[in-house]
C-alpha cells in the first residue's frame, strides 16, 4: 500500500515537472547525496544493463570488487582485523615466550600502533600467522565473528560492526538487484572477512578474496581439517588483488572500488577492458564524521591515487558530500 | 498446457497407485535410471531443504563440489586438455629447441601417451607452463574455446565437448534449482575449465576452482594486464582440493562429487562436517558407452576410493547401471 501510494505521488510530481529527493524512501541509493558521483553511479548501470543498447554486458560478466578496510568499513585508527589480532596475541603470548623477538610482536605487545601501520599487512599477517596457526577457517570465523559482536572502535566508541558505509551497503545491494555479482578483494585476512561479509554486506564466503595463509590437509581419527600454517600464500594488496582476481574470478571486473594506493592495481586492471568501466576512489575527508586522511597515512594511504583518479577520470567519492549518511542509523 | 497436460495424467496414474517412467520429460533427472543411487540424491536434496526439519541447511551453506575430467566429462584416452597443449607444443615446439631436455615435452612429441599418462596432472601442468606462460586468463580461455569448437576425441569420434555427462549436467542444474551453489573443484587447469563450465555446466568462471600457474601484473603502455608465468602456483589434486576450497569457498561442502583417487582428499573433507552429507564416485564400468577402468588405470585411477567408498557408506554411481544415457543426445 504504501509503494502504491507513494507511485501516486510520485506520479503526479511527474506531471508537474517535480521531482521526489533522492533520499525518498524507496530510493535504492538514499544515503547517497544527489550529485555528479550518485549520477555516474546510475547511469553506469544503466548503461550496461540496457538490452540491445551498444554497452550492454551480460548478467554473467557484470563483476565488480570492493576493497574493504577503508572502502566498505572504517580502517582508523587501524585495520580493524589488527585489534583482533593483538587481542589474540596478548592472550596467547605468555605462552610464547620466542615471540618477543618479532619486532611485530614487540610493537603490538607495547601498544606502538603508528609503528604497527607501517608494518602494513604484512606485519599483520605475521601477528594473524602467529596467533591464527593451526585453526580450520571455521574456527577462525567463529573467533572473529564472537570477538566482533563485542569489540568497539577506540576513537568513535561505536562496535566496529557498526561502522560499515550505509552508502557502499546500499551499492552492493543495488549492484546484486541489477545483476551483478559483488566480490570483497581485500587485504584484510580472507577468513576474518567471511565472518560478517555476509551479513553486513550480503556478500558469501566464496565471494570473499583475501589475503591468506597457507592451508594444510589432515586427516586425524577419520575427521578430515584444513588447517593454517603460519606461513603466508597470498598477500591480496597492490599487483596481488588483480592477480587473485584473475586466479579467483577469472574474469575482468567492469567496476572497483577502493579507497588507497593498495587498491590501484585493481582499479587499473578494471579500467583495462573494452566497453564501460567504473572506477572509483572513496576519499576520507570526513573528520566530523568518520576521520580525514589521505596521502600521509600510514592506513590506507591515497597518494597516488590523487593523481592517478584526477589523470584516469576515475571518480572520487567525498564521504563529506557524497555521503548523506556514513554508518547505519540503527544495528544491532 | 503440456505441462498441465502432464501433470492430469500423472495425477490419474498416481490415483491408480502407478507411477510414470522416471524417464518422463518433466523428471529433472531423467538420464538417472530409477535406483538406489538416484533414490540417495534425492533424498539428500530434500533433507537438506526442508524447512523445519532436523537436516535442514540454508541455502548460502549448500555447497557442492564436482571434479571435472572423469566425473563431469570424458578423461580417457587421456586428459582433454592434454590434447590441448600437446597441439599448442607442436606449434610451438619448433621455436624452442630447449624444451627437449624436458621428459614431459619428449613424451609429448614421441606421442607417448601412456609415459605421459604416468607423469598425472603435474606433467601437464609442465607442458601447459611451457606452452601457455605470457597469456592472460582471457586469452587462455578463447584459445581453449575455439579449440574445442573442432577437436574429437580419437577413440569415440566424437567431439570432446560433446562428452559430457548428461546425468551430471542434470545433476548441477538439479541442485541449483534447490538453492545449492555448485563448484568445479579440478586437477585440470583453472582457465582450461572456465573456457565451457558456463555452457556446458551451468557453472560461472568464479565457481572454477582448477590448477594453476602463478600470475603476475604488468602495466604496458597504460593497459594492466595479468599473465600467467611458467611456474605452478598450486595443484588442484588430492590434498590440494580441500584446501583450495578452504582458500576459495570458505565453507564445508555438504556434497562432493569424484571419481577417483584425487578426490579423495575432497570426500573426506566434505565428510567430516556435521549433518547431512552426500559423497559420490563416479565408477567406469562402461565399456561399451564410454570407457572400463579403475584400480589400474594411468589417469583417473580408482583404487583406494572403491574401498573407502565401501567402508564409509559413500555412493558408487555405476556408469553402466545408473546412467540411462551417457552423454547429451544431441549438442552443436
Amino acid at each position: 500500500m504504501i509503494a502504491r501510494h507513494f507511485l501516486t505521488i510520485a506520479a503526479v510530481l511527474a506531471l508537474l515537472g517535480l521531482a521526489l529527493p533522492a533520499q525518498a524512501a524507496d530510493d535504492p541509493l538514499a544515503s547517497w547525496r544527489d550529485g555528479k558521483t550518485k549520477q555516474t553511479i546510475i547511469s553506469f548501470v544503466d548503461k550496461v544493463t540496457r538490452k540491445g543498447g551498444p554497452d550492454y554486458v551480460p548478467p554473467g560478466e557484470r563483476i565488480a570488487t570492493f576493497d574493504n578496510d577503508g572502502t566498505l568499513w572504517s580502517e582508523q585508527p587501524m585495520y580493524v582485523q589488527l585489534f583482533f589480532a593483538l587481542d589474540r596475541l596478548k592472550e596467547m603470548a605468555p605462552r610464547h615466550p620466542e615471540w618477543k623477538k618479532i619486532p611485530a610482536v614487540q610493537a603490538a605487545l607495547a601498544g606502538d600502533l603508528p609503528k604497527l601501520a607501517k608494518l602494513g599487512h604484512k606485519g599483520i599477517l605475521k601477528i594473524v600467522g602467529l596467533t591464527h596457526a593451526g585453526l580450520t577457517s571455521q574456527q577462525m570465523q567463529a573467533l572473529a565473528k564472537t570477538w566482533l559482536s563485542a569489540a568497539r572502535n577506540p576513537k568513535k566508541d561505536m562496535l566496529f560492526a557498526q561502522m560499515i558505509y550505509q552508502p557502499m551497503v546500499e551499492l552492493l545491494a543495488y549492484l546484486r538487484a541489477h545483476g551483478f555479482k559483488t566480490f570483497i578483494v581485500s587485504g584484510g585476512g580472507v577468513d576474518f572477512i567471511r565472518a560478517f561479509s555476509r551479513s553486513a554486506y550480503g556478500v558469501p564466503p566464496y565471494q570473499v578474496i583475501g589475503s591468506s595463509l597457507k592451508g594444510k590437509f589432515q586427516l586425524k581419527g577419520g575427521k578430515a581439517e584444513v588447517i593454517r600454517l603460519p606461513e603466508i600464500n597470498s598477500i591480496d594488496d597492490g599487483p596481488g588483488k588483480p592477480q587473485n582476481i584473475a586466479l579467483q574470478i577469472g574474469l575482468r571486473p567492469i567496476m572497483a572500488v577502493g579507497n588507497s594506493d593498495g587498491d590501484l592495481a585493481m582499479l587499473q586492471y578494471t579500467a583495462s577492458g573494452p566497453g564501460p568501466r567504473l572506477m572509483m576512489l572513496l576519499h576520507h575527508d570526513d573528520a566530523a564524521r568518520e576521520f580525514a586522511y589521505d596521502r600521509k597515512s600510514h592506513i590506507g594511504r591515497l597518494d597516488k591515487g590523487l593523481d592517478l583518479a584526477r589523470q584516469n577520470g576515475w571518480t572520487l567519492i567525498s564521504m563529506k558530500n557524497d555521503f548523506a549518511q556514513v554508518f547505519p542509523a540503527c544495528r544491532k
